[in-house]
């Protein structure tokens, strides 16, 4: 089958095309056809080297990825041949809060990821793709949409009464837009292209602001709320907008700290988060419970996730390319093999 | 001006009209012409003596109206005249838990209610009614959609990946359908009327059961979940309703206890309580906090209550009659002196 | 080696010594030698034929037992020979809410229990016991005291402004009691016997009541809170006590609802539910992060479990029989094979 | 009467005593004659200008006092002549979440402070202080004790497998500390002092660390903890100490800021607060109920507050001298006018 292994960590170009055996189902296991693969931000790092500790190299890429199951293993118990599924991020994290130990099961990173024509998973490490999903569109799911569910739904219960506020138009932040209109919430998007806060209006942002042409995009916020500021912001960007987010809280506001486009270091006011009586709360992801939940909600609203732009299997180093350009609105995907 | 005075707890008959003086507004209260009154099903048992320790009478009765802001007392700060505003069911329930003192300061019943031509409030007792709202839909907030909205929103969390029962088509129950469809959730709705069955679904309800075609709704509640049960139960009912509210719950439901129409006594299989780690909650009324927060989710969307008739003002009682013969789909409301 | 079987659910008459084979560790599993046995009221009931669904029989029962690790499995990562540990209650359940194939998991019913010589399980099954813990105290933990934790930690965050009722003496009872100490509560105690008070009082009891004597035992509860009732109630009696646990609640108070050991039904006034805003919660035992979770603070605080009497385990429907008998204060235990 | 009067921000120079008329209480107020004062590191801020918005001057500083009722207003029902009690920090926050108008009800600030002979606050600007405790002892609790309470146990839900770091030995590092003792927790306490980490497990400190001699407290924290951290660090160092923090954490761990003893601005790894799921959460104070649950549990425990020295009402600013030289250890206390 074929395979892209990375083999070093000088960015895309350590991605290299691979031809290895088709994997068999051990006991408790499942063999998947990947019918389409997502990328995040995160692989980016992994691939360049900026991530946490080294992998070991070779590396299949990728958390995220959907396709057919093809052959149940002995005791298999919850799948069978046909059925469309999606890997878990953290292979063994089922349920219950964050420890240690997930950090081991990452896809992609600690375990080999999802960026080869088959791959088996353990049936406790996938989940059900909703029924109108394409592959294409289940591949997102994974990572970014599982990560904005449990800052705004699992932890931040968002609800019909509350102002969310999203910074930019990466994979996180659009699934984080589309579930907080799904909770009736009010939504504040930003980016640096009039073009796709268009596109983010489209898909029910309430209102939008180009932070290009409104650097102090804090004020913008708080005047938008009318001085009061916005419930919860899902802060993806880090050393740029960090101390930015934290101004444009409400008094009991939350920031869910997600990511860090720009970098994770930054200053912070330790005077806004206590005058604020501010939350802040790390996010990884999620687990596999908190993925059915979404899926099920997904499922009901027959929610389509936003992918900009799909690559075949086979040119997978311009996809990584792609969305290093940050030209991107929502999901880059990488087709399976045709 | 023109007040309902009750004078003996007889049912509606106990209920005579009286001229009395306009009230002025003391420091720190306003003055409000009502304009529009609403009953709740509660407000039928304290007319009926069924209802708590019995109140001073003669009685003003019900906790629900709304109305303009005529004059304001001295020390006002947050009202001026020409204000739309509603009362708040508990007059000093401004925030956090329900205590004891609580019940003292519910609108007709231990204090003095709002069908009268103009009340005196303190400033910290009213709210402002959405902009799109009339008179009339604005009176039918402060008991019945306060309530569904503690139920599901402040304690329940209800979320887009969740299922809701409600029971039946009074007020409570339509509120917490219209609130459990702004956040996502399906909804299942029983009645006895399958006319009135078509008017949920009208506004938003997934399935709906008619009870008295299928007696064993629980039963049926499981088979239209996939055997899994419902999230959420915004259980009215009382004596007829709770064991079956109980079967009809998934493992970790909520049961909110918020009425007894058809009696406060009840039998319980502590078993089901157990097996399915249930939530059971009293929820009563709610605090203004919750009002204000309802009120902006309520504003942005335009949520339009449902008003199933509107009495003159002249013919209270038979408000009152016609509540008691649960024709009503949604709230009965009560016009102003015109 | 030995085993306790039950071949008809008939009692302790239906218990059987058997001579099996000592099973061997899978990969992934233990085996342990089980030094020390617990009872529980359910596990009398499942002898009795009174507790859910008929297992398959013959049944090796009990869900509670500790002893020393003799063999691990492959691939088995956290234990080694020597460890000494307890199983627990439920074998999957590791973390997260509880969800409808945990039944699956119970030992001693759905799965074989504990009253056995040897016994293999997952190694994610197990836990370590507290170090100043003997086995026989180790093999208390696993159902009552998990119970216990749950009920006031987990969910009732028992804190030192709170007061907890607990009903008799028996084992969730007396760790309800030594939980609730530990988190500086104030606790009140019910009993028949005085002088199982008395030793209630010397475990940390602030209060208690015979409720023979009492037998408005509620009432007692409200007069010594001042009339405020008490913060959270640990209910196991169900039918003889359900409604008079939710009279003796103050305004927003808890009762877990855990056990039956009168009878499941009961009668409820919803009338107190509402008026007090109470929260009922089903708890059934707890998973592995509940029990580490307490072991670490039993350890710390070098926390003796109550055994009121350890039976050999040749005389192991004696156990049985005296825990029917309720003359038991805390842990009946029954000794491993010697 | 006797009143201190901050004429100036320059520092304790800025204090002048003055005399004033008595005050008499109006409606639903009583008159106090305060028998003892607490100082708070924010009354040093607001006397030296560096704490938020400038006051109105001449200000009566300081939030914390305890005495005497002397005279009540008319309707007031909560109090007679001769009961006990201390003043609330934020005047009218009672119950719930916090809000913005909160700030214009802060004593000391805000509003006229407590360094007076008398003053007169509303009946429910005012809680009882424990039968056991001096008005000394009485006079520490509104600020510092509220807020380790609210960051501890009202969001904290600290419990006895928890293990919490406090830093330095400050008011509310203290009364954290006791409280995290009440609640079964282990802690571990920082200073710059041998003989005060002495002090600190007297009070109950499990472990301490010696910031000086060992100035990676951070690793020594983790060092301490096998590697995992603590759960909750009471921050109210600031620039010096965040980093420090969060590096102390484990995973799901808590940081409440609550203060900026070193400075208001620091850097912040979102890395670290992702990759442990971290909670930063701002502590401002708390509510009137959050004080009346604390004294309830103080009460229970006879709890003593700390005390490091009185100095006499006309000595007042070699008080705000003594704080500022960081050499207390607990609060520092100002008589009543003798």
């Amino acid at each position: 089958m074929k395979t892209w292994h990375l083999t070093q960590q000088i960015g895309p170009e350590g991605l290299h095309l691979a031809e290895t055996s088709t994997p068999s189902p051990g006991p408790n296991e499942v063999l998947i056809r990947i019918r389409a693969h997502a990328l995040n931000f995160r692989d980016l790092m992994i691939v360049s080297g900026q991530y946490g500790p080294p992998p070991t190299l070779p590396l299949v890429p990728l958390s995220d990825g959907a396709g057919e199951i093809m052959a149940v293993g002995d005791r298999v118990t919850q799948w069978k041949c046909g059925d469309r599924v999606a890997g878990t991020f953290f292979q063994g994290w089922q349920s219950g809060p964050c420890h240690s130990e997930v950090f081991g099961w990452a896809m992609g990173g600690a375990l080999p990821g999802m960026l080869a024509e088959y791959v088996t998973l353990s049936e406790n490490g996938v989940v059900g793709i909703p029924a109108h999903m394409s592959y294409e569109e289940g591949a997102t799911l994974p990572c970014a949409a599982v990560t904005a569910w449990q800052a705004l739904v699992t932890h931040g219960h968002v609800s019909a009464d509350k102002t969310v506020l999203i910074l930019g138009t990466g994979g996180v932040s659009i699934f984080g837009l589309q579930i907080a209109k799904l909770h009736g919430a009010r939504v504040i998007a930003t980016s640096s292209s009039d073009e796709k806060l268009a596109r983010a209006k489209v898909l029910g942002a309430d209102t939008t602001i180009n932070y290009r042409t409104t650097p102090a995009w804090d004020e913008e916020v708080r005047r938008l709320t009318g001085g009061r500021g916005v419930d919860h912001v899902v802060e993806v960007g880090g050393l740029d907008t960090f101390e930015k987010s934290l101004r444009s809280l409400a008094m009991n506001g939350v920031v869910s700290v997600i990511g860090g486009v720009s970098g994770f270091t930054s200053g912070v006011q330790l005077r806004d988060i206590l005058a604020k009586n501010a939350l802040i709360r790390g996010i990884f992801v999620g687990n596999r419970d908190m993925f059915q939940a979404m899926n099920s909600a997904f499922d009901r609203h027959e929610l389509r996730p936003a992918i900009d732009r799909i690559f075949p299997f086979e040119e997978a180093p311009d996809a990584f390319r792609y969305l290093q350009s940050g030209a991107h609105f929502g999901k880059v995907v990488i087709s399976g093999v045709a």
